[in-house]
This record gives C-alpha cells, structure tokens and sequence, in this order.
C-alpha cells in the first residue's frame, strides 16, 4: 500500500552542493542547494535553482557565471552553515574558514578546501515557481588528487558527497558500491 | 592539488529514477535517467533531462506527464536494465517483472513494486543541449507505508536510493544519517 504525501518537493536522494560566486564588488560567497543536477550531456550542462530574493541570484545575474563545488561528508557542517546565512550579512568564507579561489575558466570563486569543483558559465535561466532555474555550461571540473582512484578518476566513496531528503530536512552519506551501469543490469535479458 | 578533467558531466551524486510514461496508443513504459533533480519549491516542480531519440521523450510531448519513480538500492539491476533497453522495441514492465499502475491525478503510469513515487505534470520544457530539459509541477508523491518511519516520514534509509556516479558509470548506495539541515551548521556561528 501507498500513502499519498500531496504536492510535495518529497524525491530521494537530492545533492547537497554550494554555489560560489562573486557579487558586483568581486567579494565572493557561496549558498548552499539541494535543487540542481546535469541537465544535458553535449555541450555538458548543469542546472541550480535559487530564489530571486537570494544574494547569489543577483551574482550570477550580473557576472554570468557560478561554481559548483561537492562538500565532503566531514565538511557537514560547513555545507548546512552556507545554506543558513546570507552572503549580504555575514563573510561566510571568514566565518567558516574555507578559502575561495579565483576559477581559472569562469568568474566565480571556488571553494579550495572541498574536493570537487565545477566552473559553469551561465546559458539561460527559466522562471519556475519562486525560484530561477539558472542553466550553467560546463566548462571545467576539478578534483583534488588524493580523492582520485588508482585508475585516475575521482573516487566516490573517498569524496564521499553529502546526500539530502527534502522534507525530513536530513543529511546522509554514502553506502557502497553497487555495481558498473550499462552493464548488470543485462543479467534481466538472459 | 587539484586535477584538471576538462568540460565533463562529472559530479556527485546525481540521482537514479525511472521516468514512467504511456506512449500515444497507451502503452507503458519506463526509463533511467540521472539527469534531474528538484527544480522549484512553490508550486514544486521537478525537471528531468532526456534525448529526443528516445521513446520517453516522445511520451512526455504526447501525454504532458510523466512519474518519477526511485528504486530501492535492491532493485539495482531493474534500474539499469531500463537505462539499456528501449521501450520502442521491448515491453521492459514484462521483462524486468514490474507493474505499470496509472496514476491517480497525472496521465502517466507508476512501477508499483518501487517505493517512492512522483507524479508530475509537464509545464515546461526547454533546449539544452542534445537534451530537452522537462519541468513538471509535482502533483503527488506517494510512498509505500512499510517504507515511512516513527514518525510517518519516507524513511531515508528504508529506501535506500540509488546515487549514481557520472563518467565513472558507477552506481552507490546510502550510508549513515549525517544530522539535521538548518541545525548542525550553527555550531559555526558560536
């Protein structure tokens, strides 16, 4: 038996990743989102969604370009922290000593300390609801090299991103491995 | 040291669900994407990313909906089986033992035996890529009750949803409970 939950943002799991940009001034920040994923393949693209009322809003707004960076479960509480406070009152870079770096490809700061860094250029942004859906092209992604796997990509269970459930308003980790894609499920055909 | 890797779809987690849909004559059918995520709290929406090849595109332009359906990490292999095969050339409910049920208030069908349901109604779509990129408003999320927790929560861990890892084609489960969103961050602050 199912029970009905309603008209709900209720959808296991969503990923927990912070924005990083720069305002007018060129003073960075970064907001924490669970709304967001890839949403093309060729040229690689990704959406995030934040309110208009946000200070990260008008930043990509007015420099075209935001980062997406992957905390570490051991960084939690960093990651709830952003997501708390606005970049208008509070230097969250100062408060929650991480450091932002400026990215090579995009203007937007990166967070040096987090393992995993995608700089976006922004391609166009849908009105959807009360939040903005900005979509970003793809231009670089970056890991640091001891969250690498001996075959050279990046290891998922050493980055070990932070997963949230909407509504329970949780924060989970990662299990492990379950298998390649593409490729056990072929066991259904035989 | 961070690692450069070039303008790639290469971030985690993305998410693994089943895109449900009827096709023009009314036929079933489902299939595995991990391109989407939440796309707006109020009214809340949900987008999800698919190629115009494919036979769910086609689906959702005809029927203006579709459902989001989240494995459990046991159903592991149904999910990639419906992300290998095309619903063009084979019934997938009958070859990977699952029910196709409608939907109550959209006009998709959902995968009965999957825990965790989304029935969502196409309100936009938009070009990104060799993708299109689908915004449906969420009109009803249904779970099973053996899956709701204490406190009659879809329970996060009962679940146990599917991550999937881009470019290394790899799919993970959940691990441990983390803390509470909008709480553990404040430690920061004092």
């Amino acid at each position: 038996m199912k029970k009905s939950f309603g008209a709900k943002t209720l959808i296991y799991p969503t990923p927990v990743w912070l924005i990083g940009t720069y305002d007018k001034s060129g003073k960075p920040n970064v907001a924490t989102i669970a709304w967001g994923g890839i949403c093309s393949s060729k040229p690689p693209c990704a959406s995030v969604s934040l309110r208009e009322a946000t200070y990260t809003h008008g930043n990509i707004m007015e420099r075209k370009a935001f980062t997406i960076n992957v905390p570490s479960s051991a960084q939690v509480e960093i990651a709830d922290y952003c997501g708390i406070v606005s970049g208008r009152n509070v230097d969250k870079f100062q408060a929650a000593k991480i450091t932002a770096v400026k990215s090579d490809k995009v203007d937007a700061p990166y967070i040096n300390e987090f393992p995993m860094i995608m700089e976006c250029k922004l391609v166009n942004h849908v009105e959807t609801g009360i939040h903005t859906h900005f979509i970003g092209e793809i231009i670089d992604v970056q890991v640091d090299e001891i969250m690498l796997g001996e075959d050279g990509s990046p290891d998922f269970l050493k980055i070990n991103p932070i997963l949230y459930g909407p509504e329970i308003q949780s924060y989970f980790d990662v299990g492990k491995y379950l298998g390649k894609a593409f490729s056990i499920g072929k066991k259904i055909n035989k």
